[in-house]
């Protein structure tokens, strides 16, 4: 059975700092990329936390397939918009610095867009998007990934997962904060149940026929098989995940200049996967005052949890909810991780001479 | 068995004047309601089409629940948004006059948002959207509507359809549009299945218990039942599609201040719909030159078009390229109308001494 252990947040961040520093990625950098992680891990969102921190950011450091240091190069601006270069550089650190930016400009803009090309993925799409909260700004963020997802009617993989993530405020209650793939699942969700041996639900997965299959194994990263757009089949109205997916790709990808559909590295690949990302921020009272927006998200929100649930059902959730709630859990007792992930952090580090040195809590 | 009939565009413009000339709709305001209707037709989306101009317009008209003459004002301005009333006018006159200047203003400022409250049906939200691309902008637009959909694991409509509209220009290929409600089908489509006593498939519609239905008359306008969000369930990840229809309510209502959720208004109740849209252009020569973004627009399309398709497939599409088709070749034939339309329009129009007298091409 797997155990969870328990870390102070702070404790993983130095970890992370002395992890990546002997990568020659500066202090500065690998303490956003710690946090961009450690939050997903707070958030119940692990699939995309530490235990991506040797097996994907820290392979591709020590392959070369990366830059440890990451200038986030402008190469336009505008009154409103920016367009910048990853330089091949942490998705996280350029997506940091990008959304940054654009919040910055949106102070006396009203709106405002980033873009990022030749980058690396950027870890949860949300906390970037989480960024402009604080400022009573809306924020967006979506980012290009590699192809994993097949088009309504095809049975190949040509496009990312490509999420998109979006984030209001709230007065009292919760913000709303949206964060989802554009296929019905993510790659990760599939490997879980080909660990169980377990079959997947229909309507997640394609095999090499285009066919929907219960076996995990047949719907793989990096074919022959793949995921499946929102909406699963044509019958379900699939055409619209698929479509929301090809959007991120233009956004993040034609806008950006960045690559785009099969073009887009996996990261195990020896060279740039050059992902692209896509950032927004839009002052709220630039259109009405904030306090009447706050109130009107929280009466909102109060009437979807209050009206009547179906059959078996106790709670309706509001985007970002369970995610809040799960993060205020764990700030108190610490960072779950599981055993698996602590032992594979053990290993990766003490092989480039960072000893995992976090003592477990409690 | 239904029979189509074919007019001159040009015709049912004129009709359309005439017909909402006479319920006080200056002429110019009428010629836009027509363009807006008329080009859903060209397009394949009679749902949204000239089916809708007496039964839905003309009769909240008729009652006075709307005004006939749409004064669009601005609330607030600044470099780059445009907050608006749209006074309880027309939805397609408020949505043309707010995207126009939502445009002329991306001219200058490079991304512009536009928002409009106490607005009506606008019609189909990729209409909008396709007006940036002559300008070499991506367009946005999203509208609230009426409660129809319920949100994940609840069993009443709470939400509207909330469609999102997205078009971004290409160079050879046809531009992508994508127009999507974030519910799995619209209210027409279960209406179409219940006229023809046929069952719904399994994903589309909740009875009043929350369960998902095949029954079409289980699943009605204003309740009891319920359509699904994209996704349809929680295992096919309905919190998607319910996570976007919440966005569309929040850039829609709470941001412009029109009201949202169950507030907002069925066109048959004798009161304000308050109806609120959104609509965004973004000027591509900003981040990158506009051939650049064109031309890799359409290699992706290109790419995802000659990928490999599933069994039993010959075609994969791109968002829009089923419309841009019919289209063409409507606008070669003229515009389709069911004779049980034209039909309806005869009536209406005698009703109120606008007599129906577009005639048949052929």
């Amino acid at each position: 059975m797997a155990k969870i252990i328990r870390f102070k947040k702070q404790d993983l961040i130095d970890y992370t700092i002395k992890f990546m520093e002997k990568l020659g990625v500066p202090a500065g950098d690998a303490e956003v990329v710690g946090d961009i992680l450690i939050e997903a891990d707070l958030r119940g969102v692990s699939s995309h936390g530490l235990i991506r921190l040797s097996s994907y950011y820290g392979n591709r450091l020590k392959a070369g397939y990366m830059n440890p240091e990451t200038i986030t190069k402008v190469i336009k601006e505008t009154g409103t918009t920016l367009s910048f270069d990853g330089g091949n550089g942490l998705g996280q650190v350029n997506g940091y610095r990008a959304m940054e930016a654009c919040i910055e400009k949106a102070k006396t803009s009203n709106i405002a867009v980033a873009t990022v090309n030749h980058s690396n993925h950027y870890g949860i799409a949300g906390y970037y998007a989480m960024m402009a909260l604080p400022h009573d700004m809306i924020g967006i963020s979506m980012t290009n990934s590699q192809p994993l997802q097949a088009p309504t009617f095809g049975r190949t993989a040509v496009l990312g997962t490509n999420p998109i993530a979006v984030a209001a405020p709230s007065d009292k209650e919760y913000p709303y904060v949206l964060d989802m793939a554009t296929s019905v699942v993510a790659i990760g969700k599939i490997k879980v149940y080909e660990k169980k041996d377990e079959k997947i639900p229909m309507g997640w997965g394609l095999d090499d026929n285009g066919t929907v299959t219960e076996d995990p194994k047949k719907v793989q990263s990096g074919g022959p098989g793949a995921l499946l757009p929102l909406g699963s089949t044509e019958e379900l109205r699939s055409y619209k995940g698929y479509g929301l997916a090809l959007l991120v790709d233009i956004l993040c990808g034609a806008l950006s200049g960045a690559s785009t559909l099969t073009d887009v590295g996996f990261p195990h690949e020896p060279r740039e996967s050059d992902v692209g990302h896509f950032f927004m921020a839009i002052k709220i009272d630039a259109f009405r005052p904030i306090i009447d927006f706050k109130s009107q998200i929280d009466r909102m929100i109060r009437l979807l949890k209050d009206s009547p649930k179906a059959a078996g059902q106790e709670t309706i959730y509001i985007a970002g909810e369970k995610e809040y709630i799960a993060a205020e859990e764990n700030r108190k007792n610490g960072v779950p991780l599981l055993d698996k992930i602590v032992e594979e952090l053990t290993i990766n580090g003490a092989s480039i001479g960072a000893a995992f040195d976090a003592r477990p809590i409690g």
